[in-house]
């Protein structure tokens, strides 16, 4: 058992990727919901979670995700899974309270007693950011796939959506970027193991930010598989304003640019620069540096939170925040929408 | 578009059946998931949904399903897919308010345009029951599977668990069972239309109980995947009973016991017996009856509900449920857990 290496069970290249995101919104946008006033935000905004009024001065906050594995180890991917899946509720503000499973198991190819080993992984997370596993549902499929609904609340005033941001507010990024192209390495057998420990650690790291003195924050996001660009695009939009990033201060992850500069890629590489492209432009410096114009677009599996905080109180924010994610950076501005139409998202 | 049968795009018997229950439990069971006292009801009763004491007099109803097609039109597939889903929330005596769907689409077989009527036909019975569509994730995978995380509330003292089931009580099931040998007849391209028709309409039929007068009603289960057998199995056990089933009582659907004489099985069928067998006993009449034996194991896809009354109050309960659910028929009784260990059902 100490042999099955989980990414090598996903074989085909279209397995478990995200689908057309621009296509799909197509057919989505036709559709009419039954939209009660309890629902405060839903899926217009491509927000992290839907917001539902409970009526008791707090918000339900619902979200899910699963994933095929992008790392070898049952472990370490039951507590990626974990971590990636509650973020989408600590991006709204909120504090997770109960998750279910999800579970594709092959079980004609792999041991079904691989099922503890991820869900221990699943829970040492969960555990620690004391979150109910609830329950869940499992089925026999072709590859592994793992995730979890999560269900956290918050209070009304405290709820952090992604159209919050204003001009003036400044950008905080609290995790380093790459495990997309870390992950590549390991799927195409030429990683470095200790750029894959570095990458693992910070997927496996909550984002759990609550406690921590941010009143001041007006609008967050979780940047995932749209990687910085596409998450900071569906920010910008539902937020009717501009963002300028500063590439110089994009935090990285040990070997990131490395593996980038080498054309560690995967399909989402290509598929997140085609969502981006209309909306994000690149200045001169940046467009001649492949390896940092990956990195823009390089999909995130459970990175860091993407924050929006007035300017005058980003300083205060930011130490904060350190406090327990060492490695956030302040890494650009949001701007009145100006420019061409659709343009939202500078790269400089 | 329309010579697609999504029934012939799963290929292969082993893809989205049912994980074995047993051994998947026996995992399950060595982990140590942080229990805080808002948790009223996990997943170690097997209970449709989990309960989450929200501090407002009512609990937070969680859950979520999904599965590969059963039947070849998209729009029916969303449809029951969906009321498959919320059906859960019902069971536990709450109101469902909010969906997320799980979507996972074979892009290189199947044209995305495919997932507008998909989700049409989920939003036609997500729409009637007044749930609100909130968001989701979709992922591109081998097999077209769909699902929904369901929310919903329940007033705490309306909630119907399924260990509240008592001797005396009266046994009620509100659809007829046969929904797992008729879409083997689909999937083995030797189905009657009519037979079809009506297995999709009772598929697509919502299990909503709500507002009906059912005070008396004690404990509660949707009867599923793993069968009138196995979801009755669960429920006697979370409640320390025995249950005595009449099989002359149970309502088959049309075509349901020609198709189970026919041996029209899938790898359900025979799980779900394996699953009960030391639980389940039969009478010799209908252990001789091997298609009445099936029925009782038949894996129900949007099956109807079992409820749990107090005999006296039996009659009333049915003729309020028959308002909504006209072929609800009494199947049963619940009587004092006694006999040999383990054993908990009995049909005769």
């Amino acid at each position: 058992m100490a042999e099955i290496k989980l990414t090598q069970t996903v074989n085909r290249g279209g397995c478990a990727a995200k689908l057309p995101a621009g296509e799909l919104a197509a057919f989505l946008a036709k559709l009419r919901p039954y939209r009660p006033v309890e629902l405060e935000v839903g899926s217009e905004t491509l927000d992290d979670a839907c917001l539902w009024d409970t009526g008791d001065g707090r918000y339900l906050v619902q979200t899910l995700d699963f994933f095929t594995p992008i790392v070898d180890s049952p472990r370490d991917f039951g507590a990626i899974a974990a971590a990636n899946a509650v973020s989408d509720v600590y991006a709204m503000g909120g504090k997770p309270s109960l998750a279910l499973t999800i579970l594709a198991f092959p079980a004609q190819k792999l041991p079904l007693e691989l099922v503890e080993p991820l869900m221990e992984g699943a829970l040492e997370v969960l555990n620690s950011g004391r979150i109910a596993l609830a329950g869940g549902h499992s089925i026999d499929d072709d590859t592994l796939k793992l995730g979890f609904a999560v269900t956290g609340f918050v209070e009304k005033d405290r709820a952090w959506k992604n159209s919050g941001a204003r001009a003036g507010d400044a950008l905080i990024l609290t995790k380093p970027l790459g495990t997309g192209t870390i992950t590549s390495t390991i799927k195409n057998g030429e990683s470095n193991p200790q750029w894959v420990e570095a990458a693992i650690r910070s997927m496996k790291a909550l984002n759990d930010i609550t406690g921590l003195p941010l009143e001041s924050v007006r609008a967050a996001t979780d940047v995932t598989g749209f990687g910085l660009a596409g998450h900071a695009m569906q920010m910008a939009r539902a937020s009717a304003v501009n963002f300028l990033i500063d590439t110089r201060a994009l935090p990285a992850l040990p070997g990131a640019l490395e593996c980038l500069r080498q054309e560690h890629l995967n399909r989402a590489h290509a598929t997140n620069a085609r969502y981006v492209e209309r909306a994000v432009s690149y200045s001169a410096s940046v467009a001649s540096d492949p390896a940092l114009k990956w990195l823009t677009v390089d999909p995130q599996t459970s990175g860091g939170l993407l924050l929006c905080v007035p300017a005058r109180q980003a300083p205060a924010a930011l130490r904060a925040i350190r406090e327990r994610f060492t490695e956030a950076v302040l890494i650009g501005e949001v701007r009145p929408a100006t420019g061409s139409p659709g343009m939202c998202v500078e790269f400089v």
